[in-house]
């Protein structure tokens, strides 16, 4: 067992990285953007970076659970997502509706993805 | 490292394959009909059907993750949920109120499971 | 491949353990309290009580989601949280709001983790 922790906080941790396998924590909006494209545009990027500092990326997400704030919310977000999926890659997902704790966010990711090489 | 994805589509795959592992994507009713315990059934067939395809099946489930449009439907899931469960072989589950994002769906399923022999 | 459930009951277990890996059921309350701080102490527990027999602990935690009945929770529930969680060992973490399947449940936790050592 192999277990490492990235941006360790006394609430949570950004990422735990064990046996080639990477569990992100639920990324949410830091922009100051309210719209839901920008959002997501600002999550994905986060996604990427934390994925890269964990030795993944986009094409490896085993699944991504998403959840928006307002379902209505999800053709957008779609749009957003669809460009930036990598083709060939798109992982497992499942989008559903739920109130997130600050109410100015409108979407939160949650990732689990699989280490480009083990470490 | 050994990632294979099933009907890996534009937005989202079907499922993830990896190192022994089975991610499914967020099943959802493909059925006609609009009541819980017809899209329960047909949801479940989708589970099973691509577990088959991933080389599991359903007494290999590792966790269920159930959403529910009313969480007051939980006593008429849990109906056809205790039929289709093998005995012996139930699954750690949770399950939570959301809303999906067709207005028509009852009822979301998210599983991972374990392959019977890693391919 | 080598799958092991802990309590297993007709719909669902309360574990799976497989190659070393925990995926816990979605723990809820069993306490007769019904404000946030009381139930999140019981389900905390429970979450030590169930890895441990799983040969785990919190500080082997790789996700943990929580849902809240309602939101405005959070600030007390991160109270609790925070005096439980391990230094130096905060999981990765998402929480979102969401119906349970007991209106008189404040919140739920799903915990995956791995173990100490692999059994």
């Amino acid at each position: 067992m192999n277990l490492k922790r990235l941006h360790v906080r006394a609430r949570y941790s950004e990422a735990a990285i064990c046996n080639g396998m990477v569990y992100l924590a639920g990324m949410v909006p830091e922009c100051e953007a309210t719209d839901i494209r920008s959002q997501t545009t600002d999550v994905l990027a986060q996604v990427d970076r934390c994925l890269a500092e964990a030795g993944s990326d986009r094409t490896l997400i085993l699944r991504a659970q998403i959840y928006l704030a307002d379902i209505k919310d999800i053709a957008a977000m779609n749009e957003v997502w669809d460009a930036w999926v990598s083709a060939g890659s798109a992982p497992p997902r499942a989008t559903v509706q739920a109130a997130l704790s600050n109410p100015d966010w409108r979407i939160e990711i949650v990732v689990t993805a699989v280490q480009a090489l083990r470490t």
